[in-house]
């Protein structure tokens, strides 16, 4: 039991490391974090032990973007201060409410706690307004009912009732989605799978591991890395975010140029469909060709077509040697050049390539606390953090040393440092890592991410910025090593007039050059309605039949990554 | 017109290398390949160019498995001798006859000439009967009637009219299939991929290849090869089967250990589906994220959803150096050991795990030409070929080296050698490529293609050979680093008291094991009934409407992958 009312807790944590502030008097309200007492941050590893000997009821979440907290760190005095009070986008209001749905009436709560015990259908106006805002505070839904299944039947239960009663259901991981994927729209019954965090198996001669659903990433992380594997997807929220919607939403981050995407990485799933069928697709054999591999369906649909309760993952062995090397490059072509020769010469041996510009370095170092820049002061134009991992050490950096200093001889890099030791290391990756979360801190922040063939990358960034002048700040930074631009702009509030500025102009840009207007973020309730910037009418028309097929009522998360058009009628 | 013709040719031509054997007089008739004349055969590579100055009227496609001719050589004369007169499998006829699909017309032929004009629309006794007999011939259907498609178009109109007439078809590559997938059951219109072999571009920047379905596996490669990069996929029938054929039966292969699945791999596809309608998922964008990723549904579909028309592929770098070791080893657990050891030491270096038994290796050292054993003749009991491949020559020999020095110390190894040169790494290689071959020449042969963990891989192979006793030859091989085993039952001839004696057992067997009945050859005809063994009845279900879904006629390669008690019903 304790384990499972610890894991609800992660509902009300943010992105990035989870915080865990706990032993004070007190409590949350509206518009203000605030807490006394003696409070403790762990990392997730340590967050189930911790929890035991906590009493749920006197807890409360610190959403970890409003302090950047050391981790391991005792705090004894925390006053985060006040709360940004951002509009929530209007976004969310384009897509109606559909009228087919049922609300929820006393006779379904009780229901719901026959199934999961009244423990976990929560009705808690503080939890739920934790459950119903997106990490962003950009959608904010009315949902009156949270529930906290703790195994896949309980799962299946609830759907077969939803179907039946056609009540709308929001499936919930961690909560750190970027599109208002994973909070709900309206009324939804929010289903969170924090309770279902076990690890089930590792098989330790082929890195195959099982796992629930609500298993947070860098959990699943610290567990493998004892056993000398490590997950292969890494990505700045890994210490909220739960593997199940590292899954549905097809999750890329940081190592995908090396470990490549989850339809590759993923052996195995159990799926719940809409009717509460049970769909066992958890083999562990690497090679299975019989029938259709219905388990793609799921990666990326982002709970539309099915919860996803259980995971087989293939796991990359964790190699002895990372070198991680900060560098500086005085222009966007130089970029392109040293990851075009890093790609030739250091090969597979390169586990990340991320590019920052000066402005996303600047908005790090102002915002995230403890932040230093690794090189001089004065700023040069673009950064780039890459990362090379193998077996060998004094092979591997003897490597990446000689081709930094051949890149530097050609002018490709102006200055650079290569991390020596891990603390220096993650001292470079909490720049790229925090740069989500900074954005956040400044205000408000409209946020794309766009895939685009990497000479044109940095166009849009250039361009969106001489658009809007100094109404807001653009900042450009992503996966270069994937053609990946995560582009932001920052204003101090959500405004109508700004995103007239931004949309849809983004959008057609992005489709004028063949590129992708979400390459690992998703669609969700942001762009659900913009899917025809990248997919053809065809098999837009396809994904709609299959949705239709796999979810007559259409309760799951309705509103999101189709448009209503299609799916309503 | 002298490309699209020569393309057609390798309609006749069985796995493994191209065989092309041209300006004779010749001939041949049902039971006997015989050919005069001066004949000559080429790579894949190169057939087109001599293709143009070839008479079509007067070539003859030789089936590389009838005689293991050494690539490049000019031969005077050339007598097979006599085709195997085998029976052909009883299981094709445990499927009825869909009586919903129509038969063929003089109308419908018209039809078909007016859209692929005269040439491509095959009615020819001959070529009818290459292209309705599958490689082992194991199974023949009794199609009147073989259709070229020159584009997308083309297949788009062929299929939109055999919808609406009724006419069941069935989509051909290379026809290298093991489970009668691409040869018809009955009378269904073949339509043959092989005019539609361009390659469309390439980035030789990020190695992203674009091509059409028709396109030859060892084709691409060598294309690539000059470019520095390679395909993700390699198998013994690169010089015949396409990657349409591959794609669609989601093929694994040698090069899988390193590179892994095609679903991993294949960054876009253009299909058309059942009623012609093209879908357009040719992204060449690395990350893309934009609701259902639909192309996964027709990977390892095996035609039944939809025709593969183009591709887009992420191609790994060609990388300079690459060693192989043919290895012996006194029993199968040292074999497992040593591949423990290897994955721990070797990493991601290693391009290539295979395994086989030593009635494998005398059974291709018996039936293919030129094959030796690279050993001292006396026979070890288990063989292991390993490929590593890297960036730096020295390094990865050095290392591939020691690690052989220290299995070999330990025991693990009980004889060795690595390849001093290509010559001698293709040496080692034309054994493991050409077992397949081998057991065809043999005589007849039950191949069943199995996921099994590691450690219980071997044993069905030891329980069938004490089941079958004396009345047939029982070979174990495969990729072991995969958990794939190919076991292999060789015969004089089919024969149904044989068969019953093999199945259902060996479904059973690996069904209790919680393998897969199929790794990596797919279902096709000779498994579609057998689904059950290896997924849920939820899960086949599920599969069974989405067949429906796409294709409500079930015009789509019938009888094939799922059941028929669940599609006609």
């Amino acid at each position: 039991m304790a384990r499972r009312r610890a894991s609800e807790f992660f509902l009300a944590c943010g992105r990035g490391r989870s915080a865990l502030l706990g032993s004070f008097d007190f409590v949350s309200s509206p518009g203000l974090f605030y807490t006394h007492g003696k409070a403790v941050e762990q990392s997730s590893k340590h967050f189930s032990v911790l929890s035991r000997e906590l009493d749920p009821s006197k807890c409360c979440f610190m959403p970890s973007y409003f302090g950047a907290i050391k981790r391991r760190r005792t705090l004894e005095m925390v006053n985060i201060g006040a709360f940004h009070h951002m509009l929530f986008s209007s976004v969310a209001t384009n897509a109606k409410r559909n009228p087919a749905f049922s609300t929820i009436n006393l006779d379904d709560v009780l229901h719901f706690k026959e199934i999961l015990g009244h423990k976990n259908v929560i009705q808690d106006e503080d939890r739920l307004l934790a459950a119903n805002v997106d990490w962003m505070r950009k959608y904010k839904g009315s949902s009156q009912l949270l529930l906290l299944p703790r195994n896949t039947e309980e799962v299946s239960k609830i759907l077969k009732y939803c179907n039946s009663r056609c009540l709308a259901v929001v499936p919930q991981g961690g909560n750190t989605g970027l599109v208002g994927g994973s909070v709900p729209v309206y009324d939804e019954v929010i289903i969170n799978l924090s309770a279902m965090d076990k690890i089930i198996s590792l098989d330790k001669v082929n890195g195959i591991l099982i796992c629930e659903a609500g298993c947070i990433l860098e959990n699943l992380n610290s567990f493998l890395a004892n056993e000398g594997y490590i997950m292969p997807l890494d990505l700045g929220a890994k210490g909220s975010c739960q593997i199940g919607g590292n899954i549905s939403t097809n999750a890329g981050g940081l190592h995908f140029i090396r470990y490549g995407s989850l339809h590759g990485n993923i052996l195995g799933l159990e799926v719940i469909l809409a009717d509460g069928t049970i769909l066992d697709m958890l083999t562990t054999l690497r090679k299975d060709n019989t029938g259709y591999d219905l388990k793609h369906l799921f990666i990326g649909s982002e709970g539309t077509l099915g919860i996803i309760t259980k995971i087989v993952v293939l796991t990359p062995c964790k190699l002895s040697s990372t070198n991680s090397a900060f560098l500086a490059c005085s222009d966007y072509l130089s970029c392109q050049k040293l990851l075009a020769e890093a790609k030739q010469d250091l090969g597979e041996a390169i586990s990340a390539f991320e590019f920052m510009d000066c402005n996303s370095v600047e908005m790090a170092l102002t915002h995230i606390e403890g932040a230093r820049n690794p090189l001089p002061a004065s700023l040069y134009k673009f950064y780039v953090l890459i990362e090379t991992t193998g077996a060998d050490e004094s092979y591997n950096r003897t490597k990446l040393e000689a081709f930094l200093l051949r890149s530097m001889e050609v002018g490709l890099i102006s200055d650079g440092v290569i991390a020596q030791d891990l603390n220096q290391a993650s001292s470079f990756w909490q720049i790229r890592e925090g740069l989500s979360e900074a954005t956040t801190k400044a205000g408000a922040v409209y946020k794309y991410d766009l895939s685009l063939p990497v000479d044109m990358l940095y166009s849009i960034v250039e361009e969106m910025r001489a658009r809007l002048g100094n109404i807001a700040k653009v900042i450009g930074y992503g996966h270069l090593g994937d053609g990946n631009l995560h582009l932001n702009i920052s204003t101090t509030h959500y405004d109508e007039k700004i995103q007239a500025q931004i949309e849809p102009f983004v959008y057609e840009w992005t489709a004028h050059h063949r590129g992708s207007i979400s390459a690992e973020h998703g669609l969700g309730l942001m762009k659900a309605e913009k899917i025809h910037y990248s997919k053809s009418e065809e098999t837009v028309k396809v994904m709609a039949s299959i949705k239709k097929l796999l979810d007559p009522k259409g309760i799951l998360n309705p509103y999101k990554v189709l448009p209503q058009s299609m799916l309503q009628s």
